[in-house]
């Protein structure tokens, strides 16, 4: 955008969107003859199609009426109501009023941002972290603040008095980290609860995956840990991965006085999330769909991350490290500090496989360009075997520097 | 919010937001015995509830992995190309690549806002605008300038040099005008335009009534108009009133390079609009329903409107003037100028009816105390002759200053 030769002047913000050279490069993974690894669709395979057109047939025939009309803000009762129940899993005690329903959990994030971000303000996010927090934060134009990770994803310890000093929150993925796959011990969420609530931080808990553990042992969420210890936190969920991501449904769990704010946030941001999906949704979990439909879930992702980590324990060079994921969707790579992932990608795509280069996730610190997150959700196991044979193949092929 | 009594600290948008007196006085509008002139709710009696209802088993019975499944941010292929050709309808020849599907026509001033506005920015309205765009504006936090309107609606003599300079935008409904019904005619439309492109003033023309036309002659609208003259338009339109508001759908229709980053700050936003709701309602229209279907809606719209007319000639005394739509949902009442309307809306919820006072549809210029907005969409004949001859008798009852 150039104002001398439009008619028309953007934003700042819009104004420093720039189309990303990574996307331009992933539009081919679309194409059949590619082995992707770079998307993070869930798999169809675990979308309970029949039992949600069953849900939307009934609440349109029995409640149509009611089902097309504009809704309240907050989001349809009985879906808070059971979100709030649901919220017992990990831990929490929240009412409905702490609950509001959300245009999926992406809509969470840009709430957030104007509930918290002034231009300039400060804001804690894992190196690396989700992508689309960060697109979606970057709207308000915030300072990153880069906390350190090992293999064990976030250091309480790195929430130094420097790098907390005025921040209005941290963004965190406890379970099954997008993009690393890790999860957070109970001894880190506990530090990370005291020191948070210590130095007035808000967390917000972002935790899309949650249901999605298949290994190790369930972890109670920040947001129960978070008010035992005197912190606030902001809980993100999604029906993306429990049922579907097509229907754009999530919520956001907090403290009345920031639900109350963000009620009126969104109802300047979109008014309200479709009734008709909010009642579809609550007519199929509502009688414990779930507990059967997520053991099955459960089963296929784990299927398929055995798949590959069996294929990378094959076929990666033995300088090369992975993560072991107990949930979700997600291995994240680091290879010898010579190799430039995205340089990788572009040898990758010329023989039919594509990941995502880890370089974009980092914001606030410098980026491990050695870096690469594979999903193993979508491709059968051929492929997967197919796919980290060649990638282990050009990872060996990459030359050393003299 | 303060400060020092919380653990957290909201941005400066979020610590304007307040509670509205009014708003809070409307809730008590959803109690039974209350005859609602307020809402802006369209009547369920025009919802397609079964034709819908099949549409969305047809999509999920044939279509279910991928009506479930995450989706372009531009929208559902087919549906952004049957936009496209819809808006011939209005005098505007846009391709497909020219629309984006939204989430209901209010998240589209979120984009807009987004797009355009700074902190500061001059941002240009009618005097009086719809509420939800100045709610969804003010998130960015321009400086408003009031554009007069007299009984033909907005005046495009009003587009002084001083107002428009610097401006970022004007917003305008021409159709059916929320709150005041009103309806722009084409010497307006036209003036409107060719001084938009004399000074480079992008117009965003947000049509939600358009299709609810029953009396008068349609209108080109200013996005065709405007591509003539060389302006800059940005068209919003939704299917809340064609269909049902509950479904959340609406697009934007631009040119190119401002759909293109409308695509990047809706991805950052909500990623895209629930898959399923596009291809249902896709599966709806597809085939011409709107045909058959928008003269009943039409129909029953005039019908409403014709009992509030009625009862306003009856039982409204001489001194007060209102305005006579062509479409849409809304009558603005001029009241004498000594009677506010706040304050004859507490008087008549003492009786059981209910309106919006007019004083907050203004921004950027005083408001005018002594109007108010009636919808006629939702009650039977009986109830608005019974809640206009309420209103009617308070008001002759207002005394007059000494």
């Amino acid at each position: 955008m150039n104002p001398s030769t439009q008619p028309y002047t953007f934003s700042q913000r819009a104004q420093k969107l720039t189309s990303s050279a990574i996307r331009e490069i992933l539009k081919v993974t679309e194409r059949p003859e590619i082995i992707s690894f770079a998307g993070g669709l869930p798999s169809p395979d675990g979308f309970p199609i029949e039992v949600m057109n069953a849900a939307f047939d009934r609440v349109l025939a029995n409640s149509g009426r009611s089902a097309l009309q504009y809704g309240p803000t907050e989001g349809y009762a009985p879906l808070r109501d059971w979100v709030a129940q649901d919220l017992k899993r990990v831990g929490a005690g929240v009412g409905p009023d702490e609950v509001l329903i959300v245009s999926g959990s992406q809509q969470a994030l840009d709430l957030l941002g104007k509930l918290f971000i002034d231009p300039g303000s400060r804001v804690l996010v894992e190196a690396p972290s989700y992508l689309g927090a960060i697109q979606s934060f970057s709207m308000f134009e915030p300072e990153y603040v880069a906390v350190p990770t090992d293999a064990g994803g976030l250091m309480p310890e790195g929430l130094t008095d420097q790098r907390v000093r005025g921040a209005r929150f941290i963004y965190v993925l406890p379970n099954f980290h997008n993009p690393t796959g890790l999860t957070l011990n109970l001894a880190r969420r506990q530090a990370l609860v005291e020191r948070c609530a210590a130095v007035n931080l808000p967390i917000i808990e972002d935790d899309p995956y949650g249901e999605l553990r298949y290994a190790g042992s369930p972890q109670p969420g920040l947001l129960g840990l978070g008010r035992a210890a005197g912190a606030t936190v902001v809980r993100l969920g999604s029906f993306s991965k429990v049922l579907a991501p097509g229907l754009r449904l999530g919520y956001i769990a907090a403290c009345p006085d920031i639900i109350s704010k963000l009620v009126q946030i969104k109802q300047a941001t979109d008014l309200h999330t479709a009734t008709l999906t909010q009642m579809a949704v609550y007519e199929t979990v509502k009688d414990g769909f779930l507990d059967g439909h997520l053991p099955r879930v459960r089963d296929l992702y784990q299927q398929q991350c055995g798949y590959m980590l069996e294929a990378l324990a094959e076929f990666f060079p033995g300088d090369v490290a992975w993560t072991r994921p107990e949930g979700g969707m997600f291995i994240w790579v680091t290879l010898p500090a010579h190799i430039d992932s995205t340089e990788l990608l572009m040898r990758a795509i010329r023989e039919n496989v594509a990941f995502v280069p880890g370089a974009p996730f980092f914001s606030g610190s410098a980026p491990q360009a050695n870096t690469l997150r594979l999903s193993f959700v979508t491709s059968p196991k051929d492929k997967i075997r197919h796919g980290i044979r060649i990638l282990g193949r050009l990872i060996k092929e990459s030359r050393r520097p003299d």
